[in-house]
C-alpha cells in the first residue's frame, strides 16, 4: 500500500489529531533513549481507545504494514525505533487508571499510565507499585511490561513480571486475549510471562492488572565504604548468602563517587574504592534487626567504614548520590555508553576486575554503578563522540563486557532489553536450536512478522553471517575470553 | 511402526532392563494418582542418561510415536496417563543431584530427584528448597516443573517457577536447549516460565537448576477458631491486606475438623465452623512482631479463640491435623474427589457459601481444607462409588465448583494441572483466540504433537462440540451461575 493511501485509511479510523505524517511531527518519534539509531516511520498514530487500536491492527494486518508500539520512549536498547515501512503506534493517550481495588491490592491500568503515577494514585490506600526503573517519573507501565523492567527494589520485590497479574492484549489480527489471572496461578501455557519482556513483538497490551503492595512501615539505609572494589563485590554475595534480601543494594566505584560528589555532595568518601548502599524495609522491628545483621556482615567483609543513615534526610541524601550518577557521568564526559548485563553474584569481584583491565586496554574510563544485589551491571563507558574512532572503541568495549557476562554464566541484558542494540549478542547467548524456538514462537503469534520486526530476536541468517561462536551459558569455553 | 519393531529399536538403544513391554510390567504405569483414567502404553522406557533420552526422542520423532513423560506418578489430573499408541518415558532413574553450590544458593539436579531429597541434601549447608507439595516425600522435581507445583509455603515463597533458575530441556527432535539463567534476568522470550507448567507437552527436562533458601531462623504458628466459615474467609483477606505474607495460611471447615480429630487428636475445637492455621517464619524478632499483628487481625476479624503454639511440639501437632486431612477424608467416606481451583482471596467467603449450597443441592458432603492465603481451594467431595450414580454426581458437583471459580475471576486449577481431568473446563476458561495461541505455541515446539498428546490444551473441535460458553475471566455473565 502506498504511504498516502495508508494515511488516508488511518484518517478514516482516527480523528485528524491522532495521525501524524509531516516530517517535523514525526521527528520526535525517530528514536527512543538510545539515540544512536534513528528512523522516521511512515506515520505516527495516537489512538485513545482499544477499539481504535483494533481497527489500526486490522488495517496493518490486512495490508502487511509493520507496527512498532511505543510507550514513553525511555527505552535504552532501541526497542521502539520506528520501521521505515511501518507505522509507529503510540500508546501515550491510553493513560487512564481504570480501577484501584484496595481490598485485593491491585489496580487495572492502561498502558500509557506512567509507572510513578500508579504509586501516586494508590498512595491514599497505603499501597504502591514496587518496580521502580530509574526513569519511573516518565516511563509507562506498558513499556515496563514490554521490557520486563526492574529497578533498585527488584532484588526484593521482583521484576515487572512478578508484579503483574493479568494482561489484556491485542493480537496482530486485532483479537482480544486475556492472559494471567487475578488468582494465584493460571492453567495453560504461561502467556503472561511469555508476553512480558517480549518487546512488542507478540501483541499490543491495552490493559495491565498490577499487584499493589502495602507501603513498608519503615526503611533504613546502610552505607559501607571499601578500600577495595573486589571486597565490595564479595560483601554483596555475603549479605545475600546470609539469607537477607535487602530492599536495595547498589554499588558505586571510585570514579562514580568522585563524579557524584562533584555534582551533589552526598557525603560519600572520595578516597573509597567502592561504596555499597544497602537498604532494609518492612516492619520497624524487622528493619532494626536486619540492619544490625547487614552492618555486621559488611564489617566482616572488610568495609573500612559502615554508616547507618542518622535520619530520613540523610537516607535521602545517600540515595540522591546514587540517583545522580548518570547525570554526573554527563558532567565529566561529553558522551557515555550505558551497558546492561547480569552475572551470578558470586562472580562480581572477578568481573569488576576484568572490566577494570578492559578500561586500561581501551584507554576509556568506565564508571561502575549498578544493582549489585541482582548482579545487574551498568558500566558507563565514557567517551567523546567528536574524537574519531572513540564511539567505535566504546561499542567494542561494551560488546566485550557482554561477552564476559555470558562467559560468567550471565546474560546480555538485565533490564534494558535487546531491542536493536544487542541483536548480535543474542547470537552468542543462544544456540541455533534456542533461537529457532524463539522464531517459532514469534511466528505462532505473528506469522507475517509485522509486530516490531527486526528487533530482539536475530534471524538465523544474521547469526550465521556473524559467524560468532555460541557460548552455552558459560559452559563452553570461549578462547579469547577470560575463563571462570 | 509395529509395536514389536518399536520395542526392538528401543532395545537397540537401551539395556534390556530399561525397556518394559509385558502387560504385568506395564500395569504400574497405567495411571497416575488420578486413577479414574487408565491406559497401558506400548512400552515403558527407563533411561539412565540424557544421551539415551536423546536417542529415544529421535526414534519417536522419526517414527511419529507419542511420548508421555512421567516422574513419580503422583499427579492428580491424569497428566501422566499413557498414550495407547505411544511410549511412557519414565525419568525416575535420572535421580542424581549434580551439584550443590552453597555460595550461589542453588543446586543442579536431575528430574527424577525427589522434591524432599533436595532439601535433605542442602540441609548441611543450612539451605532448603521452598516449594513443598503435600506429596513432597514422593514427587519428583521434574514433575514439579511440569505441573508448576505449589504447596503450603508457596504463598510466601512462590510456585515452582519462582524457585528455579535454569532448565536443560530436550526438544522432540532431541536437540538440547537451555532456558533461564543463573543471573537474575534473561533476554529473549521467557521460555523458562513457558516450559514450567507445560505438562510435558513442549519438551523433556533433563536438568533443573533450583534456587535454595537459607532455613528460617524461627517459625511460629497461630491457630484461630471461628464460629462462622465466612468470617474465617474474610480474616484471610484481612491478614494479607495488612501487608503480612504468612509462610502458610490454611483453612479447615467443621467437617474436616471432625474427621481430623477422629483420626489424630490435633487439639482442634470440634464445635468450630472453621479453623485457620497461620504461620510466620524468618528472623526471630520479625516472627514475634508478625505473630502479634496476625493475632490482632484474627481477633478483629471475629475469631472466637486465637492460640499461639506453646512450643515446637504443639506447632507440629497443629500442622499434623492439617496434613492428615486427606487420609481423614478416606476414613469417613469410601471415596472422595479432590478438586483444585483458585479464586481471588476477596471472594473466599462468598465462594465457600456457594459450595455449601451446592453440597446441599447434590446431597454430597464436601470437606473444605485448603491453601487459603493463595485462594487455592481443595474441596474434597465425599461419595461412594458403589452407590449407582454417585461418581457422576460428584463429578458434576466438582465441575460446578470450577465454574464458580471462573465466574469469580479465578481459575480451574491452582497446582494440580489440567491433564486429562480439566480439558473441558479449559473451554470455559479461555476464548477461542486464547486457545488458538496455546495450540500455535504447542506446534512451535512439537509440530507433530508427539509430546503428551491429548492433554492440557483441548482442541478447538472439542470445545466447539462441548458448546460451552466461554466465561471471560469473570467479565462475561454466566446465566446459570451465581454472579459476583
Amino acid at each position: 500500500m502506498q504511504r498516502c493511501e495508508l494515511i488516508r485509511q488511518l484518517l478514516a479510523i482516527l480523528p485528524p489529531d491522532s495521525v501524524l505524517y509531516e516530517t517535523e511531527d514525526l521527528r520526535p518519534y525517530e528514536c527512543d533513549a538510545l539515540s544512536v539509531y534513528r528512523q522516521l516511520p511512515l506515520a505516527v498514530v495516537l489512538p485513545c481507545t482499544e477499539a481504535e487500536i483494533i481497527e489500526i491492527l486490522q488495517l496493518c494486518h490486512r495490508e502487511r504494514v509493520p507496527v512498532v508500539a511505543r510507550g514513553a520512549g525511555t527505552g535504552l536498547s532501541g526497542g521502539a525505533l520506528p520501521h521505515a515501512q511501518g507505522i509507529l503506534l503510540s500508546l501515550a493517550r491510553l493513560n487512564q487508571i481504570n480501577e484501584i481495588d484496595p481490598l485485593a491490592c491491585q489496580a487495572r491500568v492502561q498502558p500509557g499510565v506512567r509507572n510513578l503515577a500508579i504509586s501516586q494514585a494508590a498512595s491514599s490506600y497505603g499501597l504502591y507499585y514496587a518496580p521502580d526503573p530509574s526513569s519511573q517519573i516518565a516511563c509507562t507501565i506498558g513499556g515496563n511490561v514490554a521490557e520486563n523492567s526492574g529497578g533498585v527494589h527488584c532484588l526484593k520485590y521482583g521484576l515487572t513480571v512478578h508484579n503483574i497479574l493479568k494482561l489484556r492484549v491485542l493480537t496482530i489480527e486485532g483479537d482480544v486475549i486475556e492472559v494471567g489471572a487475578e488468582a494465584y496461578d493460571s492453567p495453560g501455557y504461561d502467556l503472561l510471562a511469555l508476553l512480558t519482556g517480549s518487546e512488542g513483538m507478540l501483541g499490543i497490551t491495552t490493559e495491565i492488572t498490577v499487584r499493589l503492595l502495602p507501603k513498608p512501615e519503615s526503611a533504613q539505609l546502610v552505607m559501607a565504604t571499601f578500600s577495595d572494589l573486589a571486597k565490595a563485590g564479595e560483601a554483596v554475595a555475603n549479605v545475600i548468602q546470609s539469607g537477607i534480601i535487602p530492599a536495595g543494594m547498589e554499588l558505586m566505584d571510585n570514579l562514580t563517587i568522585g563524579a557524584v560528589e562533584d555534582f551533589i555532595q552526598a557525603g560519600y568518601d572520595r578516597q573509597a574504592a567502592a561504596i555499597l548502599l544497602c537498604e532494609s524495609d518492612g516492619m520497624a522491628a524487622e528493619v532494626t534487626t536486619e540492619i544490625e545483621k547487614i552492618e555486621h556482615i559488611l564489617r566482616a567483609s572488610g568495609a573500612i567504614k559502615v554508616e547507618i543513615a542518622q535520619d530520613e534526610a540523610q537516607r535521602q541524601l545517600f540515595w540522591a548520590g546514587r540517583k545522580a550518577a548518570f547525570p554526573a557521568a554527563g558532567r565529566i564526559s561529553p558522551d557515555y555508553y550505558c551497558m546492561d548485563g547480569t552475572i551470578p553474584r558470586k562472580h562480581l569481584a572477578r568481573v569488576l576486575s576484568q572490566i577494570e583491565r578492559l578500561s586500561a586496554e581501551f584507554n576509556l574510563r568506565c564508571m561502575n554503578v549498578f544493582h549489585a544485589g541482582d548482579g545487574n551491571l551498568h558500566p558507563l563507558i565514557l567517551y567523546d563522540a567528536n574524537e574519531s574512532g572513540e564511539l567505535h572503541k566504546a561499542e567494542t568495549f561494551g560488546a566485550r563486557i557482554l561477552e564476559i557476562c555470558i562467559a560468567a554464566g550471565g546474560t546480555i541484558t538485565g533490564e534494558h532489553g535487546v531491542g536493536m542494540e544487542k541483536l548480535d549478542q543474542m547470537c552468542l547467548q543462544f544456540s541455533d536450536a534456542e533461537r529457532e524456538l524463539f522464531l517459532a514462537i514469534k511466528a505462532a503469534f505473528d506469522p507475517q512478522a509485522l509486530l516490531n520486526p527486526g528487533k530482539a530476536i536475530p534471524s538465523l541468517h544474521r547469526c550465521a553471517e556473524l559467524g560468532a561462536m555460541h557460548v552455552h551459558h558459560g559452559q563452553t569455553s570461549f578462547p579469547e575470553l577470560p575463563r571462570f
